[in-house]
Parts: structure tokens; C-alpha cells; sequence
């Protein structure tokens, strides 16, 4: 039986103090490399190099099929591609502007049966940490979605502001591809609350936003900075 | 460089008639022994056996991970749970009632890439085709997403009266897991624009809903029935 903890965390967008919401305290990323590795510890008779191989080729022929418009459905998730944006009549063409071609993904019914079963521990509320709770593209005002290179983003939350001489303090995007840090120069606003962040020159990719601080709300400064991770993806395209 | 291809249909939720949605045109559904197939067709010195025992035990490996808090970034998705629902107070507790664990997805860039890439090509206004375009679960008023056994689903849409003498004909849920087609017997409504149906007793999983008739607007039957499927997931919990 799996179990995870929560933390609980003030609802900025209520007037009521008592309203809380809930994140997964976060274990780490696993990558297909990390899996192959846990078929071998649990014990196969493949090698770690057979599965990582198998692994990474069946992700690149998912992909080609989804884009084809199959469906693909595995033991973790069901995926098919589809198309937004309004046709203008019967006649009308396809627009890359105006039109775009996005893959949506439902969790299996393995998955579901597991979330069901999972133990769910509230560790309490997170009152004394940083919370990151949106980010906005100051450019094209998405939110929690996609960001600009070089824009600036708002980043709010509580506890946020960047402080301490610890040389890792600072605002970070993670590739997710690459598993990549790339650091911002430049934060034009840095208060509490709120944080205005020049992005530097990124490559198109999947972003995990982190603040690095050693801030802490009642004017001392930590010791040991304290890294704390956006939980939504960030898109640059 | 892959193509899809792209029905349009009207819109019926605005009064322009020129108002039109895309559907990409699906290709049929590949599960875990069909990717193996496509992995053995390329050319691999892998057994299609050894490479369909890696992509279940992956699969396994990956849905226990994400239970225990990890996010998991392959070459497909990026994926992670979360909790919903609201706390009332830092000291609440964990209610399955109130609070639910569910995992979310995003493209992974190499998907992402690949969809930018896809050439799309509209082939026209889906015209004389059954068009399914909700389906409403009549005791709990979700719409496309979860359906209750034993209970009145309400599917809207255009010329999806279930008519023909055809054995085939009738409302079918499609089990995403184990591919078993279940046949709805009773139809309360059977309208052109709308159909009440009573759902079996269906075990929990993910379902497409397929309607199968002979029915045209122009008065004729088809002489061979053509099936349709609703293009979003309906899940049974």
C-alpha cells in the first residue's frame, strides 16, 4: 500500500484564514533511465541496457503513432491527439495561428485503482516555507502554462523573496528534458509576495521554475538557502 | 514528417452556421503488444516477447512510483499527482469524500515538437456522419468524463438515432482495458439529436462510447450500419 504526504497551504485566493489547499510533498523525478534501474533492483533477467534501450525506442514510436492519430493506451495512461481552434465554413483551412494540434491524456484504469488505494498523511500546514502560487508570462498573460525567453514573468506567492549570500539563492528553470539549470541574472522586482524575473535565452521546452532563498518571514535569514519547485510545468515553445 | 487528417463539423453550440470544430480522423487504438509489433516490424535483435514484458513491467514500475509522490518524465509525457479539494484548517484531515489524488499529464517536447511538425490536411465537412457531441451523466451531471452503472446517460449530438435492422445496431461501451464491448439494452430516448440510455452494470474502467446505426437524415437507411465513436474517454470509478 503506497502512502503520500501533503502538505497544506493558505488559500491566497479566499478572504478565509482557515481555507487550505493541498500539495503532495514532491519525492523526485524519475526518468526512463531511473525505471530501467528499478526493473533490475526488483530482479530480470534483461539487462539495464536492454531495458533502457526498449524504453526510449517505445516512447519515439508512441510519439510517431500519437501524431499519425492513434490512440495509445498503456498501463499508465490513454493519449490521443486533437485539433483547437474554430473553422471559418466548411471550406476552411488549416491555420498553424489559429489552429493547433495538442495530445490529451486520461490515467489508466491501473492507475486510478492505485490513486484510490493510496494513504493519504497531511504533515500539516507548510506555513514557514516558500510557496510559489502562480506564474504569470507578463508578455502574453498566460498563466502556470507557457513562458517567453527573454520576458519578464511574475512570479506570486508568499515568502518568495530572493535573500541570503549563499551563491546558489536565486531563480532557477530546470529542463525537464535535459535536467538542465538555468539560472536568471536578472529579478527586477523582489519582494515577498512577488517577483518580476527577466528570462534568459531558453531553448523550446518542458521548465520546472525553482526559487532558491535564504528569506524567511520574520527578518532573519536561514542558514542553508532552502529550494523550493513550481509544481506545473512551464512551457517554452 | 507525419499528416492527419481532419474532419470539420458544425459547431452546434453556436447559432453561425459557419461556425466549425476539427476532429482528427482516428486511426484505431494501439495498446503495449502493438507497439512491440511496430518495435519488432523497424528491425530489433529483441524478442517481441522480452520487449512486451518490459513495456508491462514498466508500466507497473511507473503507476507505483507516481502513487508514492514522483513525477515521471519519459519521452511521451511528463506526469505527477496531485490532491483536490479544499482544507478547512491546517489540522483537517484526509476525507475521501471531500479530497481526491489524481494524476495530471503533460506533452513531453519531443511530442510536442512532433505535433508542430504534423502536417494537417482538412478533408471536409463531416456532413452526413453521426456526430456524438456530449454525453451527460444524468445523476451526477458530469459531462464527458464519469458515467454511473445502472444509471441514465444523455447523449447529444446529430443524427444519432440508433435505427436499422442491422443485429449490430445499439449503444456499445468499449472497455479501454480489456477491449470487451458492452451493449446498452434499454433506450429510454431515441431521437436524432438526442438518445437516453440506461448503462449496465459495468465494472469499474475507461470506456469509449460507440453508437452503431443505420440511421440518415434523409429519410433512407443505410444498408450497412456505421459505427461512431465518442472521441472523449468516459470513466466508471
Amino acid at each position: 500500500m503506497s502512502k503520500v504526504n501533503v502538505w497544506l497551504y493558505d488559500n491566497l485566493l479566499t478572504p478565509d484564514p482557515n481555507d487550505f489547499y493541498g500539495k503532495v510533498k514532491p519525492q523526485g523525478t524519475l526518468r526512463n533511465n531511473d525505471i530501467a534501474d528499478a526493473m533490475v533492483k526488483e530482479g530480470t533477467e534483461y539487462q539495464k541496457e536492454t531495458i533502457l534501450n526498449i524504453l526510449d525506442r517505445s516512447d519515439r514510436i508512441k510519439v510517431s503513432k500519437l501524431v499519425e492519430g492513434y490512440s495509445i493506451n498503456t498501463g499508465v495512461c490513454y493519449s490521443h491527439i486533437g485539433i483547437n481552434g474554430a473553422f471559418h465554413g466548411a471550406t476552411d483551412r488549416f491555420d498553424p495561428n489559429e489552429h493547433r494540434i495538442t495530445a490529451s491524456f486520461t490515467s489508466s484504469t491501473a492507475l486510478r485503482e492505485e490513486l484510490k488505494k493510496t494513504q493519504v498523511e497531511i504533515i500539516g500546514a507548510a506555513t514557514t516555507e516558500p510557496v510559489i502560487g502562480k506564474v504569470i508570462d507578463n508578455l502574453t498573460k498566460a498563466e502556470d502554462s507557457t513562458i517567453t525567453p527573454g520576458n519578464v514573468i511574475v512570479i506570486k506567492g508568499n515568502r518568495i523573496k530572493i535573500a541570503g549570500d549563499d551563491s546558489g539563492v536565486g531563480v532557477y528553470l530546470v529542463d525537464q528534458g535535459t535536467n538542465t539549470r538555468c539560472k536568471c541574472e536578472q529579478i527586477v522586482t523582489n519582494e515577498p509576495k512577488q517577483l518580476m524575473v527577466m528570462l534568459p535565452d531558453l531553448p523550446a521546452g518542458n521548465y520546472i521554475l525553482e526559487i532558491v532563498t535564504q528569506y524567511s518571514s520574520n527578518n532573519s535569514t536561514l542558514k542553508e538557502p532552502r529550494t523550493t519547485p513550481f509544481e506545473h510545468v512551464l512551457i517554452v515553445e
